[in-house]
Formats: structure tokens, sequence, C-alpha cells
């Protein structure tokens, strides 16, 4: 059968990058793709797959029990778009403006689809169940992958896997980790409240910007000297917005930023120290501030049994020639939330296009769609790994 | 003749008021002030004294010979308005959106025409010439002052005085300096260029608003240590901008500043500095800048000998009960031009209006209408005190 | 009588010398002058001029009652030298290892005890009464003037006048002010108490070097942006010392400075402004600190009528062919004490000394001899205007 | 022979304490080991094992082959001492003042020595050849580990092992690692030339200590956003000293520290981002610096094989209960150099003495002496894998 399930895969791969085409140029926000919801669920429609809607909010969860005993395994594509403007020069150009598919959401969906389709076909000699677990919102916090799990909507699932496509990793290598594999990622804001005033008597106000740039320094230490050097954090300030007017002195300053982690423990003390050291500060300036912080994403830990299992299992698909265990990336990704409720892994198809070198969230993003099938086989053969295990 | 001129002032109160209400309720913004010129002009037609438009821009001077000998004094009013929305309730409300007198030139213009008016029906009598000098865009610089100097439109000029309305000193008293009366302000722009990218790859970025912070707490010790501790300059950064995204690394931060100062060396001393601590950090980060300075106004340094002089002719004035010599206001004004020319002297008139503590710029400001002839009356003994010198 | 004063002081310039030269070579620190305060009081006794010794400390107070009636005016010279090595290589060099007369209070005494003299010889004929103020204890904070005029012994003096000898300035010339003439003075040390521990777990630990330098950097800001830019201040950390290990983390730094101010507002102001920024940084870093500031001698503000006296009365003095009011000294003087309680004021008597340009309480420091008769000139002419004031 | 090896080395644990006993009364600076190499060329001479001495400095090389054929392994124990004061109360307290064997180096050529005569008596049934490798100055850079590698006189060598007594790790506890197990170790020394002068004239001056506030706040951001943060780096200034008086400001600032890291790409990093950030605040300040580095110990980084080896060794060993794979050690051992030139592995043998919870290099250090014969035993059973791999 997995010969066969190759084939059939292989030969759906025309409608593939057809669906994948068309999802590119209907892209939807986060929380309003709801017509991608409906394209999904019209597809389980026409193969007769049955499937619940608005799992979670606009998630879609179809499900085909195959004609064997066997474990319940998740596979997991997210479709959701961001709000970039596409300056691609190609026909699938999205035609919805300011809206782009920039991080390969498109070809996760279209890779899942056409798996269902083609696990369809073998469905009586399929072990277990395959639940086809279409995800909204995975590009912005609080995410869709959160409230799917809260819905009980997986409960009865015993494995998850996912992957992305990775447009900065060459086509025919795989990338996981057999434990962190993706950050924790935060975001949070600072509002620094001074004293505006003159522009030249100093000593009647109370100089936001001055203090919002020695919060901005001293927060470098959190790193340099408060995390144990053998952690990992980032602490990025992406945005420094203060005064109106070059001679007023600005009573407050607004800095937004990101906290990127790879350990809980550490997302703590993180937070613990900024707000030391912002009120500190404040203290030492006589201001007042307020600090909003939203923990985002958990860092995506992958389960070690799964990704070996992932690793070895790749090798049945004869497209990977590379499988790497890499270092954690430093981006976020909400299917870590699966992952702290079931075994499963994460993983990376790789799909950089020759000639089109631009990340992931670029105007020029792009993907080789050489890599939906190897993307669907290495899903289809973690699936049938799992039933073994 | 001088009793009578005050009581010819004080006969002119109604129309003194009627014209500042007027021009209140017409602002026009620096460098845009056409319609007050015309309507300058126009006073001066009416009353058949001539005069020059179009002086530097929209300048409008006026010349009223006297009957006898004596020397020539120039008279200053500045007639621009700000890009502030008028919030006060009251009949003489701005009519212009967005536009206001929001620092009583409107008052010190229809101070000059009723002046001009009072004087007129003395000519015969009075000695010398009075220039009456209705200057534009004295709220940005580069200021009217500096072109109507240049234009040469007051080289037969003997002497300069002017007085600005002071909204935070009381009615009655009248402050000025025989040195430094108000700073010298200049206004500057920096621009820091670093690497922008991902959140949570700083090493991969060169991090725009952590250089930007570093700038401005260097900048401090210009301040504190760089300048003789005997002299004065403030060095103020009014707007900090940098970042689109909380996520990703700003590649750009654009500081807007102004600095302060009563003594050109350390005008100079300060940009110096400036540039070597911006360039040093930059250094320190691999990271590129511009600096864009523009001087602006001159310090207005009064001649000690005019100023004594019109602290003691203000003592012909029986509605100034105060007269004090202060520390230089930290505000700029491009009187100073005329100063760096001519001998003469700036002063205040305490317009404080009761029940209105809102500052020069505040979309509240407001002055007391008494202080109009109070003004006149000054400049008029300050123009007769000058023929006796 | 003027004109012979002037010749008998001009006659006692080599004895003059004498005893600057014999001080020079037996200098004594300050609270240890003793053998210096026998040395004035064997002076006294010599001349038979009644004296009180052991005045607040080791001052000696020497009075002459003129035949006259007239005011009491005190004239003052400090005696105590300075824990320097003398490395001049002149026939007077000290002969007392590691203490010098650095600052030329040697001089000073050779003046007043010579114009002691001078003016005994005409007692008779002079108005009023002479208090020769020979003040122990200058040059270490708490200094010697607070105790002398604690003890009373100046309680019947109309005015206090007293020259320093100034080694920056050109013999002939005489500089004083009518304000402030010295700056306050005060010193204080930060200790900033964190945790020590190993160089390669900074995390385990709270560095305080770190600290120490955030305190640094921040206290910048009180010059730059809290006090008044028309007002004076000057905050300097002249020590830091932490750590004993390349590879140990100090628990402990040490910062110890100096503050100078013309106003005694300031000086509460920064001390304010100094405790709200350490114990900030300290609250930002978890840590505790200890402030000791010490309040040192004020400001020496001279008495405006006074001051006028002096610059009058020194046109008596014809080799004075330049006299100066100048801007502040940043240094700091305990004369202030007396002007606190009395008219008076203080002046810098030019005595810089061709090819020796070395500045006060330099190893090298010297004077220009020809300088001390006419110190003595001036304040003997201070002395005989303050009677016809 | 295992059996028996492990009873001979326990028959032998009274004369492992005496040996480390009087050693560690008689311990010796790095460098200046003499004595204790003559007393350990001395044991060798004793049991008739062939030696050479002088090795690389102060080393000793004792070499027992075996009766049968097989490779030769290495095991190190290093001999040097500190500059620590002991303040143990106990009758084998150091007799030398000021130094002290705070570190354990006593107990590790005990270990050593005694399994040296152990080993002798089977000398015939022993497999290849042992390698005695009795290591001078380990505790000061460049340590004795280079000059022997540089010697020549290892290789012959196949494996080197080597173990540290660790008095924070329990007794019966075993702990290394596959990868990098300790970091390298730098150290630098940065100063500052300013200008010095008087407290009062900042402006005059260059203030060093600012200057050097300045630096340490700066090259946080080293550690903080230049590095990777899924790497590893320290750098700690351990001594800031500057400055003389309270009122003078320092020409000259000095700081002293360590820069720790795991892989050698950041040590080169971390030293380019030095150069940069000191020479951009020093061009921020006009200023000049020297900044002198030294390369310390490269990190240990055990090979993977050889560590597999030792952890299964290990379980020969009955009374270690427990042995784990740790994170890497921010401390510095020159270990590393063999490793960079022959497979091989370090580990730490418990040796925490209860009641005694000082850490390394504290005065008051000390160790359970039980760990002596588990340490012998674990190096032996190490050899003997090494045999049979």
């Amino acid at each position: 059968m997995r010969k066969e399930l190759h084939q059939r895969i292989d030969q759906l791969y025309q409608e593939m990058v057809d669906i994948r085409r068309y999802l590119h140029q209907h892209p939807e926000l986060s929380f309003k793709e709801e017509k991608t919801a409906k394209y999904i669920a019209d597809f389980y429609d026409d193969l007769g797959i049955p499937y619940q809607t608005k799992v979670g909010g606009n998630g879609v969860i179809a499900t085909l029990k195959g004609g064997k005993p066997g474990k319940t395994v998740a596979l997991r594509a997210d479709f959701d778009a961001l709000p970039i403007q596409d300056e691609k020069d190609v026909p699938y150009k999205s035609k919805v403006d300011g809206v782009m598919h920039a991080c390969g959401h498109d070809g996760h969906t279209a890779t899942l689809l056409s798996l269902a389709k083609a696990l369809l076909s073998f469905q009586d000699e399929l072990p277990g169940t395959v639940v086809f677990l279409h995800q909204h919102a995975e590009e912005y916090a609080p995410g869709g992958a959160k409230p799917i799990v809260e819905s009980g909507a997986l409960n009865h699932v015993d494995a998850v896997f996912g992957t992305h496509l990775w447009a900065t990793t060459p086509l025919g290598v795989m990338q996981t980790s057999k434990d962190v594999f993706m950050a924790g990622a935060d975001r949070f804001d600072i509002t620094i409240q001074g004293k505006g005033g003159h522009g030249g008597y100093p000593h009647e106000t109370n100089d936001a910007i001055i203090i919002g740039a020695e919060v901005i320094t001293q927060l470098q230490k959190i790193i340099s000297r408060r995390i144990d050097p053998l952690q990992t954090a980032v602490l990025t300030i992406g945005i420094f917005e203060a005064g109106n007017a070059f001679n007023i002195i600005a009573d407050k300053a607004k800095l937004v930023g990101t906290m990127r982690y790879l350990d809980t423990r550490i997302q703590d003390q993180v937070i613990e120290e900024m707000e030391r050291i912002i009120n500190g500060v404040c203290v030492a300036n006589g201001a007042t501030y307020k600090l909003n912080y939203e923990k985002g994403y958990p860092p995506l830990i992958n389960h070690a049994e799964e990704a070996e299992l992932v690793l070895l299992a790749s090798k049945n698909v004869p497209e990977i020639t590379t499988r790497e265990e890499v270092v954690p990336v430093m981006g976020g990704e909400d299917f870590g939330y699966y992952l702290l409720e079931k075994p499963g892994t994460y993983f990376f198809t790789g799909a950089q296009k020759e000639g089109n070198e631009y990340p992931h969230h670029h105007p020029k993003f792009d993907i080789d769609e050489r890599a939906l099938p190897i993307a669907a086989k290495t899903l289809m053969e973690a699936y049938l790994a799992y039933q073994e295990k």
C-alpha cells in the first residue's frame, strides 16, 4: 500500500498546486479566514469525509477512519494569511490588497487536503484513524491551536504531527529536533509616564524619552547577567514611540517588544526582572510606568520518541535526501500547544525556491511547490510509523 | 505732549482690543500671513502713513517722520500665528481650524498699529522718525527678522525696541535684562541607520533602537561634563521614532530635538561634541548616522545702555508698578537678529489674565488686553527716551 | 599716612619674603599647624600686639586698636599646608617630607604679619581697630573658619576682608566678584552592596561593578536635566574602587566624589536627586547602598558693597594695574563662613610667577613673591576704605 | 584481576589519605611546585616505576608498561595550589601562609600515586601501558598542560582521562558530558586614558571614570544582542580601579575581567566586538585605550565515544550510584589542551563533605576523602575499558 500511496500523491500533484494557488490568490487574515474554512469543508464534502467546522473558531477537523484497527493520529495544517502586500510577479499573486499567504499556509492546506484524498482511496487498508486538523489563526496570538485544544476536539487523538514548508531550507532536506524546536514568543508594551513641557526647561519636566532610553539600556542586563548563560532568551524592543515636537519634552514614551525563550522558567524570570528594572528606572527618575506583558505561544517542544520516529519514517520518502537535527528556531508557532497535551513532532519540509531567497513574511516570499507532495508523504509516513510503534 | 500721548493711547483702547480680536479670529501661519500683512497695510493706508510691503517676505514697514529733528527708532511687532487648535471658549476664538494666535502676536500688532495712530496725531511735535516694523514669521525658523535685516530696510535705523506681551507675568510688571534676555534655539535631527531583522535573531541585525537609546544617554554628558559649568546649554530630544512591529528589529531610529544656549561659543562646542558622541556610539555599534543640525535664532542679547534707558523710560508709564531685571528665558526669539546689527532692547510686558494661567503656545492661551496700552506706552516712552539720549 | 604706610610695607619686603620662605620650609598639615601658630604668636609677642591663641583650634587672633575712633575690621590669612611632596628645586623647598605649602598660605601669613608690623608704626593715627585673623585648617573640611566663627571671637567685628595669592593670575591683576566668588564644595561616598561570586555565573550574583557604572551614568542627568539650566552644579566621581580578582564578580563598589554649586537651594536639590537615582538604580538591580554625604564649605558669596569698596580702594595700590570682576571659581574656601555672618569681601591678588605655570596644589606650585606687598597694601586699603564708608 | 584491583585500592585508602594530607599541609603555587614534583618523583623511585621530570615545566610523567599488549592511556592529576589563606580548623591545615590546596589537587595527586602503586602489583596482567601524568600549574594560565603537550611527551599516548574531585557534587555521583564539559576562560584588562584635573572643572578634563562606566554598560550588548542567542558567553569585569582623590577627576581607569565561552568562534567574535565597543566609546569621548586580551584555556570538549566509555566503565565502580550527563561548567580547565590532541574524557568525582559546603577556591574548602579511592577506581576502569574498545 505504501508504494501505491506515494504514487497516488504524485498523481495529485497538479491538483495540489491548483489548490495552493487558488488559496494563494484568496488569502484571509487570522481569525477572519471564513471563506478558506468553507473551501476546506467543501473539499471534504466532495470527498464524503465527515468533518466538524467552527472548531475553536474557524478550525475544521475531518476524520478518516481506516479499515484496520490502530491509533488515532492528527495531522495539522494551518490556513491563515498575513497583513502583507503581495509583491511577487506571478499569475497566482494575491487578489486581496494588503493580505498575502507569505508563510506557506496555503501550501500546508493543499498538502493536507490532497493527502486526505490520497488516503481515502486506501481507506479499507488504513490502520487506525487519521484526523485532518485544519487550524485557523496561527499567525496572530492567542492563535487557533489553544482554543482547538480547549474545545476537546483532540481528546481522543493519540499523537499529532505537523510540518512547515520552509522557504530557507533546500528541497529534499527535512529538519526537526528531538527537544525544543521553536521558541516561546511573547509580546509586551511598556508605557513610561513622565511630565512634558518646554524643551528649554527640562528641570520643570520629567523627560519620558530619556527614561525610555534608560529602560532599554538597562534591560540588556537581563540577558547579559541575570539569565543562566547556558539558557536562551532574547529581549527585543521593536518600537520606540515618543514625542510630537522637536522643542517640547515628551511626557510619555511607548516601547513595544517581544521576548523569546526556550524554557518556561526563563520566561517567568525575565518577566520578573523586567518589572524590577523598569520599576527601578522609574523610581530613579520619579516617573511611573505600565507594563503590559502578554504571554504568547509556548516553546514548541518535540517529543523525542516521535521525533526519532519521523526521522526514521522520512527515510521512506525517496525525495528526502537529507535529514537534520537542528538547533531551535527563534520564531514562534502555536503547534507547541498540541505537544503540551499529546505526543508528536513538528518538522520542516525544505521548500526553497531557486532564485527566490526571500524569507517567510517577506512581500516576495514564495515556495517550490514540489515540496508539497514531499510534505504529504512525510506526514503520511509519520502516521503509518506511529501505528507500528 | 507726553501726557496727551498717554491719553490718546487710552482713548484708542477699544479699537486696540477690536483689532486684536479681529486678528485673533483670523490667524495665519508663519510665512503664510498674507491677509494679515494686507490688513496692516490697509490700516496705514487709512492713516496715510507711508509703508513698504513684502519686506523680507510678508514684512510691512511704515515710517512716520516727526516734525522735529532726531534719531530713527524702529518699534517691532510680529504678526504670525501657530499651528494649534484654539480651545478657548470666547467670542473671539480663532475661526481657522488648527491655527491660533497662541503667543500674543495679535496683541503685538494691535499695539503697534494703535501706537502709530496715536503718534500720528502728534506728528509735528515728534522728534526724529518712528519706524513701525511689522515682522512676519517669528514662530518658525529661519524666521522673518533675518531677511528683513538682510533686505537693508533697517539700515538707516538708529535703534530697535520691541516687547512681548507675557502671559505668565502679572499686569503692571515689566521685565527685561541688560545682557542675554532670551536663549539661542536650534533644531536638529539624528537618523541612526542600523540593520533590521527578525526579533528573535538580534545577532543578524544591528538594532537601531538600542543605538538611539545610547545616543540619548551619552548626549547628557555634553551638558554635565563638557560644557563649562558656569555656562548654560540645554539639549532636548523631543521625538524618538523607530520601528513598526513589536517583533521586528528596527533598522532606523530618528531623534529630533532642540539645543538652547546663551553664548555662541557654547553653540559651536555643543555641535562638535554631539557629532563626536553620535559618531562614537555608531562606531561602537557598527552603524551609521546622519546629523542634520539647523542653527536657529541666536541668543537675544539686549544692549545694556538701551535696556537701562527702557527701564528708566518705563517709569513714565504709571500702569507699570514693577520693573524687573530677570535671568534669561530659555525660549527663542528672532528679535535677536536686530540686536546683532543695531542698539536696542527687548522687554516683556506683563499680560497675565486672571483665571487663565495657560502658558504661551497652549490651546487655551489668552492675555489680559489691558496690557496692550501699557505695551504701547512703554514702546513710545522708549522711542522718546532714545531721542534724548 | 597712606603714602607712608605704602612705603613702610615696601621697606618690609625682604622680611616678608624671609617669613614666607621660612614657613615654606616648615609646612604643617591642617589641624596640626601648631608650630606655625606658635611662630605667629611669637611674632605678635615681639611686636607687643595682644593676641589670643587656640581660637577655634589653632587659630591666632591679634588686635591692634588705632588711636582714632572707627570700625573693627578683620583681615584674614590662613596658614595650613597640604599633604603634597614638594618637587620644586629652590633653596626654600619644604623640609618636611610629603607636606608642602602648595597653595600660598605661607605667603598669606607673611603678608598679614608684615602688614601688622607696618600698621603698628602708625597706630596712633589709625581709625578703628584692625583684627589680624590667622586661620588654621582651610584645606581640610570642616575647616577652621567655622569653629572660629562659632567661638564668638569675631562677634565684635564689623567687616572681614581676605585675599588669596593667585598663581594663575598675573602680577598686578586683582580679581573679585560682587556676588558668588567661590563654589560650595561637598564630599560624598556611595557604597553599592551587591552579591559576589564566580565570574562565569553572573546569574547567581549581583554584580556591584555594573551597578556602580550605572549609577555614574545616571547621575549625569542631575546636571543635564534636573538642575535649572541657569544654575551651576558639578558632580564629580573622583574614585571608583571595586573588585579584587579578574574572575570574581565584585560584591561591593565604592564611589567617592565631590559636588560643587553656587546656590544652596541647588545643593539640597542635588542631594535629593542623588539619593533618588542611587536608590532607583539599586531597586532596578536588587542591590542596596549607603550614601554618605558630607556638606562642606558653603559658597563664598561676597557682599556687593564691600566688593565695590575693595575694587575702588585697590585704585590706591599703584602696583595694581587691572581689576576684574570675574565669574565664580569652582574651588571651595571656608572664608565663606565669615561672609555668612559679617559684611566683607574676598579677592585674588595676582601672583603668577614667570616661567612657573603650575596651578595651586601642584608639587611644583610657586608664587611671585612681589605679590606679597601688593596683597598687604590692598588689605590695608580695604580696611581704611571701610572706615570711611 | 578487576576485583583484586578494587581491593588493592581499598587497602591503600589510609596511605592515600596520608599523602593527600601531607600535600595539603605543604601546598605550592603554580609554576613553583618544585617540592611537590620532587615528592611525586620520590614516590615513583620508591615504586621503581620509571618517570621523567621537568616535563613542560614541573611536570612528572611516570610510565607503567603492562605485561600484555594494548594501548597507551594517560591518566592525569594536577598538583599545584592556590594563593589563598587556609581558614579550616583541621589537623592537616596548610602550613604555608597564604597558600592552600583549595581545589583538591592534593587529592588528585594522592589518587593517581596510589593508583600507580595498585596497578604495579598487577603489572604482568595489565594490557597496554599506563601513563601517570602529573601536571603542574593548572590554576594559572598559560598553565602546565600546554607545554606538556608541546614537549611531545604524550605523542605516543592513545587516550587521556582525568577527573576532578568535585566538592559540590555528592559522594557516589559521577558527572561528565559527551560534548563541551567546561568553558573556555580568558583574561583581559582595559586601560582608558582620559585627562585628569580639578573636580570642579570637568570641561577642562576628560573623565576616565565616566568613560570606564560607559564601556561596562555598553559591553553588556555583546552578550544580549551580538552573540547568537543559542550560544553561550559570559563577559565579567571583576575589577574597576580609578582615581585617587574625591575632588580630582581621574585621568585613567582600569577594568580587568574574564570572558567565558563554549565555542571558539564565539571567542573571536567577542574579542572583535569588545575592541569595537571600547574603541567607539573612546571615540565618543575623545579618549584612548589599551585592550590587553589574553586567550586562556580553551573549552574542555570531551570526546563523545570516550565519555560514553567512561560512563559505562563507571558501572564497575560499586561506590558510584549515580552518573549524570551535565551541562557545561563555566569554570576553566587546561585539561582541554589534551583533548584537542587526543581522544579522552574528563569527569567529576563527587567529593562533597558533609557539613562543609564551601565551594572550590574558598578558604574553608575541603573534600570527603572517601572520594579518593572512587576516583582511582573510575580512572582505572576507564583505562581498562579503553583497552577493550
